[in-house]
């Protein structure tokens, strides 16, 4: 039995959250500045509100009361909400994992180690968790094996990522440097035709030597337009990766000016 | 019965030469400065050698025996050829079949015009044609219909692209941007997951989740060190594609530069 922090749970977040309560332990959230939709998501997930604890800063009393605080959030935000945490007294595990470099991970670490804290690295590949089997959370560094275990029997399969202490961030963003970096290169792929004025040609090659293509742009372009505002940060952190290890960034950055485009 | 001159025939360009000897067409190539690869690859193709013409500038006698000329070469030779033809005063009809730009086919278009040729705009999708359905001849411009007519019967699917003057060149550097553009990035995320030390995690998760790409980034790995010297140019007519149409120039100067590398 385990207090867990979720703080702001967005559909991933509230998802993870309620796979937490489910294992029996107790998930808190914050609700200070949150609107109704956040409310009622994070309600029906079984977490608890900080609201309902005693009066004064919430975010202090959601703190001290938390053995475990999970950052589940746009990468955009990652660093305010480990500088967040850490401001407020915060001393258990603290796990990121989200979709940020290794080296923003490891800033991440010093924010909340310098308060106190132990970190852990995390990332999350897959969707929000419903059944068993299609998400998976890696863990790294000292710790991992702790926060794995919160989500024994649940639909998360959290797992140790082998390696080095921010392995799984590392993992998380080669993985979606593919996944969301062919996303918004489809997207190119098809604005490209649509200007030349041979959209339907390329459809209708497509349509005899790489069948899977037209389902899959209309895909990412719905996924874009519904999601493209938050994968621009991480296209970000994706294209730094790439520097830090000498590679080019030009796939991200040409990516995150996909994303960042309104859909049509 | 038509003589067509296609130059320099590489494994794309002799395999096309000998679908249109097998179609009773006359093929000549130009064998000066070439080494024996080419010339037994020709000669086993069943093209003629512009050697056995009447003695004097060969490249002369070939391209004022030709009705057609095919232009199949590495993109970044594409302009060379063009001018090399047009000065030496081909008045036929001229087909750039390479992976350039529609705005690199423009200018190839304006060079042998001003020659007194016609062009006809053209992109190669598919291996070298042996079987009849992998491999598309698109065509575009006035007189395309006479170049796709010369394919009938044969390996080679000749189809007029329709819209603009230069939408085959268009429609091929469309398709070429996926095809390619993911070879490369699949090679940049594999740099990455081993230079952070997580590339055996990586295969582990793809194996769960995307089963085919370990697959896909051997071949594109293979590929890349066999063919990926001739793609570098092809990657800058992509990016200078998606400039014109205002889109990101990343994704392709990424890729020429994975292409540049050494493999390994």
């Amino acid at each position: 039995m385990t207090v867990i922090g979720l703080l702001h749970p967005g559909e991933m977040g509230a998802a993870i959250g309620r796979c937490l309560v489910g294992a029996g332990h107790t998930v808190l959230w914050d609700p200070a500045g949150r609107g109704t939709a956040t409310a009622s998501r994070a309600a029906s997930a079984g977490l608890t509100a900080a609201a309902a604890l005693p009066p004064g800063d919430r975010l202090t009393a959601l703190v001290r009361r938390s053995d475990v605080i999970l950052s589940v959030c746009p990468p955009h935000a990652a660093l305010d909400v480990a500088r967040g945490v850490a401001d407020h007294g915060f001393t258990g595990i603290f796990t990121d994992a989200n979709a940020i470099s290794p080296a923003t991970a490891r800033r991440v670490a010093g924010l909340v180690r310098e308060g106190g804290a132990i970190y852990v690295d995390g990332g999350i590949i897959g969707p929000p968790p419903e059944a068993p089997g299609h998400t998976r959370l890696y863990l790294s560094g000292a710790g991992a094996g702790c926060v794995r275990d919160l989500f024994a029997g649940t639909a998360v399969d959290a797992r140790l990522a082998e390696g080095q202490e921010f392995a799984a961030s590392a993992l998380k963003i080669a993985y979606a440097a593919w996944t969301k970096g062919t996303a918004a290169l489809i997207l190119a792929v098809r604005a490209l035709a649509r200007a030349e004025g041979v959209e339907q040609a390329l459809l209708a090659e497509w349509a005899m030597s790489q069948p899977a293509l037209e389902q899959r742009s209309e895909r990412a372009a719905g996924s874009a337009a519904s999601k493209g505002w938050r994968w621009v940060a991480e296209m970000r952190e994706i294209a730094a990766s790439m520097s830090a290890a000498g590679l080019p960034t030009g796939f991200h950055e040409a990516a995150a000016e996909i994303f960042r485009r309104p859909p049509g």
